[in-house]
C-alpha cells in the first residue's frame, strides 16, 4: 500500500555475500530513517541469507534482503508495535571475479531524463526503500530512446545518479563522481571503487558536476552491486571514447574482480 | 517491491460513491503519469466499486480503489505488456450528510514537520500513488508531539499540505489555500470546497503562504474525502480561534453536508 520498507541488493560469490557488513550498515540506516525496529542484528540477518542460499544450493547468486514494517491496521500512521517482515530473495547469477563474464549486456547507453531525483529533504537519500517510483518514472522515459539507463539530475541540474546505479567519469585529472550530499544513494560498490582508487593512488574528486561533463569525459562507468563496474558507451547519443571500456574502467574493473577473488575464491579455487 | 501503482480514497453515501467522476479523472491522471494502461473505463471501475459495496451490504463506507502495474519480472523496468491488478477495498463508515457525526476524533492539532513534500519534478504532484513514505515520515515526526496531523512545507518553505489532506485558512479577507503548482495533490474535497465558496460568493485566494500565516489565521481547516471538512484546533501548539470550528468552517461544512444530501439522500431519506 505505501512501499513502507527498506531493502538491500547484494551478490553472493562462492557461496558468501560480498561486503556484507557495509550492506548491513546501510540497511540499518534505512530502517532507522523509517523507524522500523526489526530487532535482528547483522549476524542474524546474514544467517537468514546464508540459509536461503544453502537451501537453494546457490554459490553464485543475486540476493535481495527486504524488511518491511509488517502487518499494519491500514492507516497511514505506523503502529508502534508492528512486527516487521523479513524476506530473502535469491536467484542464480554468473560467477564473478577475475576472468568472469559480465552480467550486463554490453556497455550502457545513458540518457538524461526529466524526472529529477527526490531531494534528501523529502526522502532521506541514504535510505534504500520500497518507494521506487522516482526511478521507474526515469526508466519509463527511456522507452522512446535506444538508451538503457537513465541519467538523473538533482533539482539544481547537477548529475545525481542512474535509476539503479552510481555514476563515475574520467578526464585528464583522474576519476570523478558526484559527492554524496543531496540526493545520492551511498552505493556500496561506489564506496569499494573509491577505496580501490585510493589504494592505487588514482586521483579522485567528489564534487557537483553538470551533465555536460559526462558527454565530454574520456570514460564513463556505472556501479551497483549486481553490475559491479559497467562501462558506458554513450551519453545522450554521444559516443564516449571508443564506445567500449576505457583503460581506467578496465583497470578498476580488474582490481574489483581481484577483491572478489581474494575474499571468496582465494582458498577454494 | 516498488510501490508501483495508483489509488483513490472515496466515501460512499447512501450506497453510492461521492464525486465519482472527479475521482475517476484523477485516477486516470495518476495512471497516465505511471504509464499504467489498465484498459478499464470509468463505468467499468465504478461497477466494480458498486458490486463490492453490494456484496458487503454497505451503504455508508470508506472505499479505496487501487490499480497496481500487475505481476512484473522483478526488474525495475516495467514490462510494457503487464496486466494491472485492480483492488477495491471497502469498510463501514458512519453516515454522512446533514446532522451526521464526524468520522474524526475532534479538531486536528497540526505540527510543522521537517520532512518536506516531494517536488513535482521528482514525482508528479497530481498522481496519488503507492509511494507514501514521504507522508509516513512526516507522521512519524509527530510521535514526540501531541499533534495528530503533519504540516508539510514545500522546498521553498511554503505551506504544502497535511500528510493526508489539503489545508485551508481564513483571515479578514476570506478563504485561502495553497495553489496547486509545485507539490500539492489536487484534492477532490479541496475542489468541492472551492466550488461551494465560489457559489456562495466567499472571497477565495489560492497562492503561496508561509506557515506563520496559519498560526495567525482566524480559522484553519483540513479537507480530504474521508474527513470531509475537519477543523484545526491548534498549529504548532498555538490555539486557533476558540480551538473549535469557526463560523466559516461550520458554514462550509454545512454546505458540504447539503451537497451530500442532495446527491445521495434526497430521494431515499
Amino acid at each position: 500500500m505505501y512501499g513502507d520498507g527498506a531493502f538491500e541488493t547484494l551478490r553472493a560469490y562462492g557461496g558468501s555475500v560480498f561486503r556484507w557488513e557495509a550492506h548491513a550498515d546501510r540497511l540499518r540506516q534505512s530502517c532507522d530513517a523509517l523507524e522500523i525496529d526489526h530487532g535482528l542484528d547483522s549476524a542474524a540477518l546474514r544467517e537468514r541469507i546464508d540459509e536461503t542460499l544453502a537451501a537453494n544450493e546457490l554459490q553464485e547468486a543475486y540476493v535481495k534482503l527486504s524488511i518491511t514494517r509488517g502487518r499494519q491496521p491500514g492507516k497511514l500512521d505506523p503502529a508502534p508495535d508492528s512486527d516487521p517482515t523479513v524476506v530473502v530473495y535469491v536467484s542464480p547469477l554468473a560467477k564473478g571475479g577475475t576472468g568472469s563474464e559480465s552480467v550486463w549486456d554490453g556497455p550502457a547507453r545513458l540518457q538524461t531524463v526529466s524526472t529529477q531525483r527526490i531531494p534528501d529533504e523529502a526522502l532521506p537519500a541514504q535510505a534504500k526503500t520500497h518507494n521506487y517510483l522516482n526511478e521507474i518514472l526515469a526508466r519509463l522515459e527511456l522507452r522512446e530512446t535506444d538508451a538503457d539507463e537513465a541519467l538523473m539530475l538533482d533539482l539544481d541540474g547537477n548529475i545525481a545518479e542512474g535509476a539503479t546505479c552510481n555514476i563515475f567519469f574520467v578526464d585528464d585529472d583522474g576519476l570523478r563522481t558526484p559527492r554524496l550530499d543531496g540526493s545520492i544513494l551511498p552505493g556500496i560498490t561506489r564506496e569499494t571503487v573509491l577505496a580501490i582508487a585510493e589504494e592505487e593512488g588514482i586521483p579522485v574528486e567528489q564534487s557537483q558536476y553538470e551533465p555536460a561533463r559526462l558527454r565530454e569525459a574520456d570514460e564513463v562507468f556505472l556501479t551497483n552491486s549486481t553490475w559491479e563496474v559497467r562501462p558506458v558507451a554513450s551519453v545522450d547519443g554521444k559516443t564516449i571514447g571508443s564506445g567500449g571500456p576505457g583503460p581506467m574502467t578496465r583497470l578498476l574493473s580488474h582490481l574489483f574482480d581481484q577483491r572478489i577473488d581474494e575474499r571468496h575464491y582465494r582458498d577454494s579455487d
